[in-house]
């Protein structure tokens, strides 16, 4: 009988699989990034992505189908936007329940080809079958010259961690429908800035910054004071909400001073410190409001 | 109201989708053949193709966890094959219901992973959510030599027909759960012959000779006598049962010869011939075992 999916967790699974990744010269990462990175030519990677979206899991019925065809395609370019990328082409199955209004279709791919066109994506194709639950899956290709590329894994004591925008609160707001994924920021970051590390946050503050401190095998002191947090929001809903969708990026102490002096906010963009790298093992310590230090669980939102 | 997704049949949807496509230098055939053409380089072509299996529509689940992987994979890796191409990196989906043994999903990999290895495929990503029914979607890009590429609407008349072997009874049979794709058929054919039309054969013959018609805008005289079944197949199985995977192409009248003149037998590969492509509307005519000569549906299997 052994354990079921729901003991092992996401990154369980993503732990047991990487076993069965099989290797090729051409793939520079594979999995366990926001994105797999492959050879392209002299001068640029190429970015492949997928994600799946279930009815009832990742939003309901009464979201309005251009939204859930927005929030679709706005996911797997926020994994592009991740690695320092461009979005480039797509290709989308969906599984639809029998009876479906085809007017509910046209509006999921009203609401993927407005945010397509928003970011030159170019829908090239895809599969549609029955299913007794509405499922919408896409896959993404994107580009990233090679000398923007960042990963996960790059962070190094001293760094400053910052994030793009407000945390929290955002399934009940309903914000997880319209969000803009933050390519313009990750463009404006990697040519001017070159983070350090860099990856989205779909599973909560605590979560996603776990997953980054493991690849680049550091630890991290994050601040309760600077955490910004949407209305409505908590500090737990930050840490573990999910599907934040904004960036936490990383970068050495002299370069988070320049951008913290730059126009950034010229340009509309928000960039805000909550903590530094440390050295040691890949564990958040919380700084609360007293000024008290305490080891918060990396956990993040679970999937199961 | 308006129409629902089941008056309107998939082939339907794709129509009403072609018009979210947004054009892209990049793009060479967007949605509508097996898969997807992008320019890569000088010499070669990048495929791009998709698709999703659901649970109790594309398998049950006393279908082995092992034999639902290799399915998964194997229906991309023929949309590849189908356009002359070899298969190269994949990434998976996979919507798991809660309480699924953690062991089903091992041997869901190892199905996949065992058939990737046959045809060094490199599994680089993924994503793995909850979902009421397992749901399996899989996105593979692949590579043809600008010179190999095949498309559906290339058949002209006074081409030959052919497929690569016996069809129908597969879901019954369950081949459907085990084909291998027709990857080294298609590399021989690309290599010697240079079919003019080529597609897989997912939705019985009637139904994907007729989107081979309709984009080569060309009619087909088949005969029943040639079309070759499995074991357990009538006619109609054949012509509408859908998932055999064999590949369906044209060659010009001197190639054909020339193939049926070949060698092509000792290599294991069967290629036979079941009709001719002829001027007029894109219809079937099928000539019966007394000689005569009806018009056939081309409807296929239909998804919805």
């Amino acid at each position: 009988m052994g354990k079921s999916i729901d003991r092992l967790g996401e990154f369980g699974l993503i732990d047991s699989i990487r076993k069965y990744q099989y290797p090729s010269s051409r793939v520079v990462e594979g999995i366990g990034d926001d994105a797999a990175v492959l050879k392209l030519d002299a001068r640029r990677y190429q970015l492949l992505t997928t994600d799946m979206l279930v009815e009832g899991v990742h939003f309901l019925r009464d979201a309005s189908a251009r939204q859930v065809g927005h929030k679709a395609l706005a996911c797997n370019i926020s994994d592009i936007a991740a690695m320092g990328g461009l979005p480039t082409h797509a290709v989308i199955s969906l599984g639809l329940p029998s009876g479906l209004p085809a007017r509910y279709v046209s509006q999921l791919y009203e609401g993927m080809s407005a945010l397509a066109r928003k970011f030159d994506v170019s829908i090239v194709g895809g599969d549609t079958v029955r299913a007794d639950t509405l499922v919408i899956n896409i896959a993404l290709l994107g580009e990233v010259e090679k000398k923007h590329l960042v990963l996960r894994r790059g962070a190094c004591p001293g760094d400053v961690i910052f994030v793009t925008g407000p945390l929290g609160n955002t399934l009940h707001s309903g914000r997880h429908l319209t969000f803009l994924p933050r390519v313009k920021e990750a463009r404006f970051l990697v040519e001017n800035y070159k983070p350090s590390a860099m990856m989205d946050i779909s599973d909560g503050l605590a979560g996603d910054l776990g997953h980054l401190l493991k690849a680049s095998r550091v630890g991290a002191v994050i601040d309760e004071i600077r955490i910004p947090l949407n209305p409505g929001a908590g500090l737990n809903s930050a840490l573990s909400g999910g599907e934040d969708f904004e960036l936490l990026f990383t970068l050495p102490a002299a370069r988070a001073h320049s951008l913290a002096c730059s126009a950034a906010g010229k340009k509309g963009f928000s960039f805000i410190q909550v903590g530094v790298i440390i050295k040691g093992p890949a564990r958040i310590s919380l700084r609360d409001r007293q000024g008290v230090l305490k080891t918060i669980s990396a956990s993040g939102y679970k999937h199961f």
